[in-house]
């Protein structure tokens, strides 16, 4: 794999990653070491740190043996050559808890940005053998060497929509909280415990709004391009740019999107 | 198979029932019929209650075939033999919401009780191949031709537990959900959205508490056998027996079992 690449490259690339990367955190998944830790969050280094931190190291080193003069940000190492025109974006394993839970809820996410644009970003469910991948002009799935073209359903009304969002506390105030069952309210139904993978059924077709709130840049950026090339839309509750994190509201389709913004911006 | 059966006799006629039944609704999953449905809760017949009905029926001929004299009761078509002295519990899609939102949050359930004694349970989730089954004083799991005896584990602290439920508004009263906050606020963390599969977590020793609500017979019935054979407690939130659904609290030990019913008893 040469530097610089296009978009085919970079989902090459990506695709191939995702898929070996897994593997790290599966070795973990349901294990003894995770399953009899009493670790709380900020306590000493844990199993799931630990799987952590080596799948991202993995990716890591991936990353910088194709593209030395691209910068990474992970959510375990930090940023390395945060001034690079190129950056690619890690969670090693987002939806700890999922995974922590032994649930199948959980997914590795690797992205790539130029400066504010979303070039390129993945998704993997090892246990599953599912990865979401796009460029944000199209956006595939592929399992189990059957791959698909992803395609957001065209659901319009929110009356109709499925709903999809990780946890009621995840909402940093009561206001935005507030925000969110108000949504969620008015939707046909809502799923909660998605993580991730919320993002990946929207592109898939088989939900039609995900909304949630705290999110880092790592956790979000990856999925844009995913959400986008199958068609979808995706901003923060104030209809600007998703890629920082915050607040996110994606949506299957435009007139969706909007709805849900006269809810959610303030 | 012949009837009248010993513990044995029903959890091997189980394992291969649920594993065969798996079959039909994963048919229908992720399917064009279910992801462009429109119907709304209480419409016309949608794909989904025809996945559940062809689910149900499958699993009752099988039944009917085998034990002739039992009694049956599901949740697409009732009771039938009702004074029997065993009757088979059916949920044959739990979690539909789950099921029809693309993720692999829903399982088909299938119990065996007599009177109020729960002779043995299965839960079948057939798109991760995972199928957990008990009889009360054992419980396995198996995938993939891989079988493992289940163990719950041993998490005697609240403050330590990882506690699962599905939907914030599954709780019927404002008291209700009241109680179930007052818990979860006392835990490690919470997970929402783990349908059927939370208890199968939980028998894996995953996780340590599922406090849930609205529950029909055939939801927890065929549940209680494998947390149970796992060596976990799974009664209502008075302490008193499960089967018949309603307020369900399921626990690793007695201990965490003791300490949940304080908040949660009323």
């Amino acid at each position: 794999m040469n530097s610089p690449g296009t978009a085919a490259d970079y989902t090459t690339f990506l695709e191939e990653l995702v898929e070996q990367a897994g593997h790290i955190p599966l070795e973990y998944f349901r294990s003894d070491l995770v399953v009899t830790d009493k670790q709380q969050q900020g306590g000493a280094f844990d199993p799931v740190t630990r799987a952590d931190r080596e799948t991202e190291q993995f990716i890591r080193d991936r990353i910088v043996a194709a593209y030395p003069e691209h910068g990474i940000i992970g959510e375990e190492f930090g940023t390395t050559q945060g001034d690079a025109a190129l950056t690619w974006l890690i969670d090693p394993i987002d939806g700890t808890r999922g995974f922590v839970s032994g649930t199948p809820m959980w997914g590795v996410l690797v992205g790539l940005k130029q400066g504010d644009e979303c070039l390129a970003g993945a998704m993997r469910q090892p246990y599953t053998e599912e990865t979401w991948i796009g460029d944000g002009s199209a956006a595939h799935f592929i399992r189990r060497r059957q791959r698909s073209r992803l395609r957001v359903r065209n659901q319009a009304r929110l009356t109709d929509a499925i709903v999809c969002c990780t946890h009621p506390a995840m909402y940093p105030t009561e206001a935005t909280r507030q925000k969110f069952l108000d949504v969620i309210a008015r939707c046909r139904f809502s799923r909660y415990g998605t993580e991730c993978l919320g993002y990946g059924m929207l592109a898939s077709g088989y939900v039609d709004l995900v909304i949630e709130g705290g999110l880092s840049a790592y956790d979000i950026m990856p999925l844009i391009p995913i959400v986008e090339g199958a068609g979808g839309v995706i901003t923060n509750w104030q209809g600007e740019a998703a890629l920082n994190g915050g607040l996110i509201v994606a949506a299957s389709c435009r007139q969706l999107h909007e709805e849900a913004l006269e809810y959610l911006a303030f």
